[in-house]
């Protein structure tokens, strides 16, 4: 839903619970109120109606001589129904509540609200702040600038703010969401598409109930070119468990919210600290092109650690051409580091300039994607005044340079020198600390631009379980699995088996580990083999779906998983990854909103670390990539197609040079998984 | 060596080169060096005899009256030789140079000092520091504390001062030992031992030339009480490539600097910034004593992430008994999380003794080993001045009980109230950022009491290279190796395989990796079978030392690797990991000095991702981890006694429930080795 103008840029405002006492809400939310009464009328009420402030206050609601066009709560909890009643009933249609621990008044103020039109920020919200509205509602204090903040968690939301401030870094927009239960982060990112001060969004969820919206947010917002990064939790059981305890929310798979937000343009990060360094790289500078970085550092040591840290960042390092080199030679004494990093060798400090010519020689040369400086620039006119000016000149010179192709960030080892503050104003990121310098280019660079979601055909299949039925859905979406006939009685084992090409494998189809629970026997060449497997499965582990089915003896082959999953919040997902038994061991798969297109299915093998294995191996041919690729797009588009499907998993998919075979697979409809449950991944 | 008093506490000091011009270090020099004029002589000498800072000075060292005790060089390359040639004719002996870029006049200014038997720091030093002695000879500022640097780049080790200055940390002592002429980081750690005001050691080394020497100095300050925290580079291509052309000298991997660090009772850290922090942990509390930890917060946002980000670090947040949930019921509101995280859900907020109370029950439970606190602790009386001195309260309540058995890490989104400022002087080390909280309390935790050494017999034993010595100096270690003969032409091949238990397998025993160059063939089960075998790979790869082994067709076997190898700076190490030809595609390896005692081997054998397969994975069995332990052991005693041995690697060792078996193995000896290299791990 949009967002009433009423909380964007209220004509009027009344503070409930207005206080001077220091160390309660109602002092923030008062003063807070009070600093845009330039431009709206600020209404203060508390009992008492005692003069706070040197404004007049009143006693309740009625007292005031028209409705608010926003009211605000800063009331114990059991003073919430009746003050909103109280609004409500004067005509108020948007409120804002601090209060927490409504309990189970929280669902009766929902009713109150809907039967009223009206709609209420909270409860449990830290406040809300518009730079550009002079609208102050919220405990803390906020420096205006480019970054808009909506946070589920109001610490969390100020912790942004007050580290983004302390780098520099202001705040355009500031939503504390609470507990969402008139206006959603949804519905808030929606209106920053809009404002005009916005250039980046900082958005903390622990839950996306709402994902799908979200994320149509967020895309929009990336078309608008204002980028979001992402925090949340569910990396750990710790936090899974405090997020049950605490919303009561589930949380969404992290990896799964990182496929979300790639589909949308955005950017999940990890911590506030890591979310503020990205934030100021992204409103000052592009994001680079490429992974490839050019160090350069009056330090050996510096510049050693730079390219450590980059390599930790996934972020390359590459030597630099013989010309390349030569140019940089003529630039930089003899001793100095030529290749990448970059070693000035006491140039530097010889000559501010040279920092400047060597960045600029660098970025001419298309050899890099981004720049960095490590080490002492931005030390040396606060150790030496003398060098002030010059300082300042080579700051102005690579801020220039950092806005063209190649994107420049500094390391510097002084954090608030003079050179350090025209950074900022000359939009070139500086940081305190090597890592965040890297970690903010890393996540730049890894920030592409989202990709339409494809909208599938809606057809349900018919429910179905079990290996054969699975087999029969991989079969009709065109993916190759080997002959096999399903036997249900010993007398029918050897006829069945003279349909097949041996060797055979026996598999428990309606088993979902089949070698862990003995389900399957492999290797059965003849009709007494496979007669006198059938017996001994058949006896231990009783009636059932028999499959027998020709075994895949091609050489070079390589098991690989593809699975596709229906999230609950954020729907279809696709997965590919090493397959096998150790599938689980080693954990190397990467996670897709479903459907994707080939170029992204090839873009997820990239990304795999067995993806070597793929390549040839250590002297073995190259398997068939192009028919694996088809099979994680065949797949993503069947789960997406089709809504009653909530599992579909191939493990192991096998893939050799002449193409893939799918020699497991399992199955699972909605109507299915009280019964069944697919194996965690 | 030892260190001469001359760098630790001079009596006199002549700074030459000194100068006024505050962008030269002649600067910088003078300058420090005077503030320590009220208890040692200080004479500036430069040529225009010119007075500075209201002093005289004087137009070279033989101006002087007497000899200086220690002779500061900032001068230019050229002078050098020429001021230490007329120091030394004084009688000074020992000097600090400054100066770089010397070039071939280093060595020879190696040979003048030690004719005279002087020692030099230096040259391309950034200088000395001793807060002890009021001694400042350095660019930059130093404030005074625990902290000792000794670094091999001058940045580097500024930098470290830098941000332990910023976040509170003083320094001891500092020394940048530049080239290391005459005086080396090994010679000022072991100095470092008996200095009184050092309570953390930070080093920075490019090279490890002197690494045994460096690691003793190490475990001595550590059983000292001092432990130290190392930084290095050589963990990317970039950063091994800009070592050998800045300073020449090879970088050590990575993991073996890791693996001597963890025997000498010390730490690597990869940043500065991790660095900083993890040393204020070190000089503030104890060590965890797991790596169990309580999140405490009044934040479900901050609780959620503290998990998160704990579990990045390898640190666990257990789930609390019903004893000790009850227990914490008892302070908390409904609606707090009582199970870790806690979630103090508005109590801290409404009373702050509510974070003391809450911490002290939990570190009387024994439930975790550490516990932090996450959030607006720090912030509340910066906010609301009335609460300023509740918060003091808790704060000493806390320092209290973070030097008992259960240490206590703060993250406060405030950086400088003057809470925060106590929890420092409390000895509660407090950090801006939740990473840097875990950060130190993780590294804290990895840090164990190191070992010693054991002291191998040094026995050489007759150089051999390919596979049948390999087997055979297995077979010497007691390493079940499989039956085998060696057959030279196709005539031998019949009669020899019939000496062995069918099926058999060829090998090529001269190739290193056999299966990449066809030189295996396995499942030979006749002597057709073998013969055929024997010609068709005898034609393709022409003479040489052909072995057929009996082949292992045990069930349930895991494919490790286990190798030793001798490090050019480290001597002999032990690396156990995943094996097979996927070996280095996971890279799943645990390196560490050798020889190692049964104990470490197996917390080698833990510490790898493949461990669950050794336990029994999916429904296999559990294969002889013991008898693989013993393997490891063996094979680092091996190398360890043998100094002519400098790789001997079995890849892979094939492990199951009844033992284990070394199926294919690589040696090789100093008089070998360059013949044949063993494959890059």
């Amino acid at each position: 839903m949009s967002v009433p103008n009423a909380f964007l840029d209220p004509a009027s405002i009344a503070v409930v619970g207005a206080t001077d006492d220091r160390a309660k809400w109602g002092y923030w939310l008062a003063t807070g109120a009070l600093r845009g009464a330039h431009r709206r009328t600020v209404w203060l009420v508390n009992r008492q109606a005692r003069p706070l402030f040197g404004h007049p206050s009143h006693p309740s609601l009625d007292a005031l001589p028209e409705a608010p066009e926003l009211v605000v709560l800063c009331v114990p909890a059991q003073q919430v129904k009746p003050v909103v009643a109280q609004a409500l009933a004067r005509g108020t249609r948007a409120l804002l509540a601090i209060t927490a621990g409504l309990g189970a008044d929280e669902a009766e103020l929902d009713l109150m609200l809907r039967a009223a039109g009206a709609r209420l920020l909270g409860p449990n919200s830290l406040g809300l702040y518009d730079a550009g509205a002079d609208l102050q509602l919220a405990w803390g204090t906020f420096t205006p600038g480019p970054l808009a903040i909506v946070s589920q968690s109001g610490q969390l939301g100020l912790e942004i703010a007050t580290l983004a401030a302390r780098s520099g870094l202001g705040v355009s927009r500031f939503y504390s969401v609470g507990n969402q239960l008139g206006v959603t982060a949804a519905d808030l990112l929606e209106a920053l598409v809009e404002d005009e001060r916005t250039t980046t969004v900082a958005l903390y969820l622990e839950g996306f109930t709402e994902g799908p919206r979200v994320m149509a947010a967020l895309r929009a917002l990336r078309r608008a070119g204002k980028p979001t990064l992402v925090l949340s939790t569910g990396a750990s059981d710790g936090s899974r468990r405090l997020a049950r305890s605490h919303t009561g929310s589930l949380t969404s798979a992290v990896d799964v919210v990182e496929a979300a937000c790639r589909t949308a343009g955005a950017l999940r990060v990890a911590t506030v600290r890591d979310l503020v360094g990205t934030a100021r790289y992204l409103s000052s500078v592009a994001p680079p092109r490429g992974r490839r970085l050019a160090i350069v550092s009056d330090s050996g040591g510096q510049g050693g650690l730079a390219a450590d840290v980059a390599a930790s960042f996934g972020l390359s390092t590459p030597v630099f051409s013989p010309e390349l080199r030569r140019k940089l030679g003529d630039l930089l004494p003899v001793g100095a580091a030529l290749a990448n990093p970059v070693d000035l060798a006491g140039a530097g400090e010889a000559d501010l300039t040279v920092y400047a010519a060597v960045s600029e020689v660098i970025a001419a040369s298309g050899e890099a994607d981004a720049i960095v400086l490590s080490g002492y620039f931005g030390c040396y006119g606060e150790d030496a005044p003398v060098l002030v000016e010059a300082e300042h000149a080579v700051v102005d010179r690579l801020g220039h340079l950092a806005g063209g192709d190649v994107p420049l960030v500094v390391h510097s080892m002084s954090d608030r020198s003079a050179a350090v503050e025209r950074m900022a104003r000359r939009r070139l990121p500086a940081y305190a600390a090597i890592e965040s310098a890297l970690g903010a280019l890393a996540h730049a660079a890894s920030l592409g631009p989202g990709r339409e979601p494809a909208v599938a055909n809606q057809a349900a299949s018919r429910p179905a379980t079990g290996y054969w039925a699975a087999r029969e859905t991989l079969a009709a979406l065109g993916i190759p699995v080997p002959g096999a006939v399903r036997v249900g009685d010993a007398a029918e084992v050897a006829g069945q088996f003279a349909r097949l090409r041996a060797p055979v494998v026996l598999k428990a189809g309606w088993l979902e580990h089949k070698s862990e629970h003995g389900g399957i026997r492999a290797g059965l060449a003849d009709a007494d083999a496979v007669s006198l497997a059938f017996e001994e499965m058949s006896a231990r582990l009783g009636p059932g779906e028999y499959v027998l089915e020709e075994q895949d003896t091609r050489a070079g082959v390589v098991e690989m998983l593809v699975g596709a999953r229906r999230d609950r919040d954020f729907g279809p997902t696709i997965t590919v990854g090493f397959g096998g038994v150790e599938a689980e061991l080693w954990r190397d798969a990467r996670v897709e909103l479903a459907p994707v297109d080939r170029a992204t299915a090839l873009a997820m093998l990239d990304a795999l670390r067995c993806r070597p294995l793929l390549a040839g191996w250590r002297g073995k041919p190259a398997v068939d990539v192009g028919a694996l690729a088809d099979v994680v797009v065949a797949v993503s588009e069947a789960l997406a197609r089709d809504p009653g499907l909530t599992d579909l998993e191939i493990n192991p998919i096998r893939v050799a040079a002449g193409g893939v075979l799918a020699v497991d697979a399992l199955i699972v409809h909605e109507a299915t998984t009280e019964k069944e449950q697919p194996c965690p991944r």
